[in-house]
């Protein structure tokens, strides 16, 4: 008699679910055997077809509720302010969302799923921006230079006290910099990529406004950093910190380059230098992700070309929609 | 001719006035030429006389019209939940006062009147509890043991960005525990006394419960913390943290036998050692006081007999009061 081998679907909540990083891991999930339930703050999911609960992060009666709703096994936690600009122009806002939005996590967790696993997403805005003479290891100094920074170590201090007084199986990040479809433009290879596309599609006149181009990034697809995360809830440890980077540099000159040559336009544009860059300070921080390749096994495959490939069609794809 | 010498008022706003600490330093400061100004949750200021704001310290508006409307030059920062098992017992409101209610002051300082002076008070609470082989010191590690303690911590980081960030000219407490009059029973001398003033008033059999005794604790009067706190002002540094405590262990043994001989019906009250502690941890945390004592010029005045004293008393007082 033949038998199937039957493996269960595992039920994942994604917090932040319609935002950049949402948007990839919802996919990346829903085709890894998850029944994906998002969650976030706007009235409509932008994923179609699945479980969606709307409502603020920081309102715990509403996080628990969902919790106990849904029992989820993994618990993907992105919703947050994740622009350091964005959070410095509303500090006390972002500072809530941030933090009380990351403790209604905790506590429902710790009251309604104590033996789920949770991913609680940081940033390298969180280490010593100044100090990185070399690659910024997991043990490097946190000593941000942002609202946004300090507010990530400020919850990461919490969440591993979580981990500690409940045994909880929470799992962390240092999130450097990624791009890929669907990010915003707040973001600078986003950005760019928007400003070429509209001049392509002959909405905007052949003029490209840039900042700072001298900065060297640790740049990430999203497509992988949401691997990243899969792969740390399935086999990373609790109460550990993964850096999550590619761990080499790309020049903003080369993102800036390389996307003006993907236009039929690129002789007659002009760049102008008139952007004042309030973040500078992520200035040639770069990652190192020894941890991440030997406790996970992960490492980043998409080239960055690829990534603006990517990221420029769908800027493209967007100028011919009407919507 | 005679000319008089006019010190000018500083005008002192105190979050948190209606409590155990802020009741004191309120009278402490009137006494030192500052014009007081109270806020707390209450409809009613149990300071009688001075100017009063009722709110809540995590609406942030409200928080920025008082400042607005006072411009204080001295902010001391007192408002939080700041009994541990109070805040264990509802972690996500309590690290939402202290986390949101501390965030509102820097962001209405910064805003309003950065170059205030504010005191931040932390707690004993957030060094590692364990790690206390000796008297704990400002570069002992911080690892705490409760909700409270991180909560602290996460303050404690959170506004040493902001004096960075900003230059703002903020000074920090990690003040050990305190006692004396107006301390609620949450903490362990007052509820002793007050069980012990019951008996001698006749409200109650002579019958008093316990927990352990074997705790050796750092006790300050509360008149000599908020005498430190008005001196940290005073001649404290930016950034700064300083350990307010008394150097000196004393057992919760003697504390409860001292407060048993104050009663007229000692022998006849019976010892149930019935209590189970949830913060047994803090046993031996003792504070180590030299950077107070050589940077500020502090030290502590009040033998812990004559705090018991008065504390015993005040209870016995209230026990008359009809109200």
């Amino acid at each position: 008699m033949l038998t199937t081998h039957h493996v269960p679907f595992i039920t994942s909540l994604i917090t932040g679910v319609n935002g950049f990083v949402g948007v990839h891991l919802a996919e990346h999930l829903a085709s890894r055997r998850r029944t994906v339930i998002g969650l976030d703050i706007q009235d409509r999911c932008v994923i179609e077809g699945g479980h969606y609960f709307q409502g603020d992060v920081r309102d715990s009666r509403f996080i628990s509720e969902v919790f106990k709703k849904t029992r989820p096994q993994e618990i993907y936690h992105l919703a947050a302010v994740s622009s350091p600009n964005k959070f410095a122009s509303a500090p006390f806002d972002s500072f809530q969302i941030n933090l009380m939005g990351t403790i209604s996590q905790l506590e429902a967790m710790k009251t309604i799923c104590p033996h789920s696993i949770m991913l609680v997403v940081g940033s390298a805005k969180q280490y010593q921006p100044l100090a990185a003479s070399r690659n910024l290891s997991e043990n490097s100094p946190l000593d941000p230079a942002s609202y946004y920074g300090v507010s990530k170590n400020a919850i990461e201090m919490i969440t591993k006290f979580y981990v500690h007084k409940h045994s909880l199986d929470i799992r962390l990040t240092r999130s450097f910099n990624h791009t890929g479809p669907n990010q915003s433009v707040d973001f600078v290879c986003s950005e760019w990529a928007h400003q070429i596309a509209r001049i392509e599609s002959l909405k905007a006149p052949p003029q490209i406004s840039v900042g700072n181009t001298e900065e060297v990034i640790d740049f990430c697809d999203v497509r992988d950093v949401v691997e990243a995360y899969r792969l740390i809830c399935e086999k990373g440890s609790s109460g550990e910190v993964y850096n999550v980077c590619s761990g080499k540099g790309t020049s903003l000159r080369y993102v800036l380059e390389y996307l003006l040559g993907k236009s039929s336009l690129k002789s007659s544009i002009i760049v102008k230098r008139d952007k004042t860059d309030k973040q500078a300070l992520n200035a040639a921080i770069l990652g190192d992700n020894q941890k991440i390749r030997k406790e996970i096994g992960w490492s980043p495959n998409i080239p960055i070309e690829k990534t603006l490939d990517d990221l420029y069609c769908w800027w493209l794809d967007k100028m011919k929609d009407p919507r």
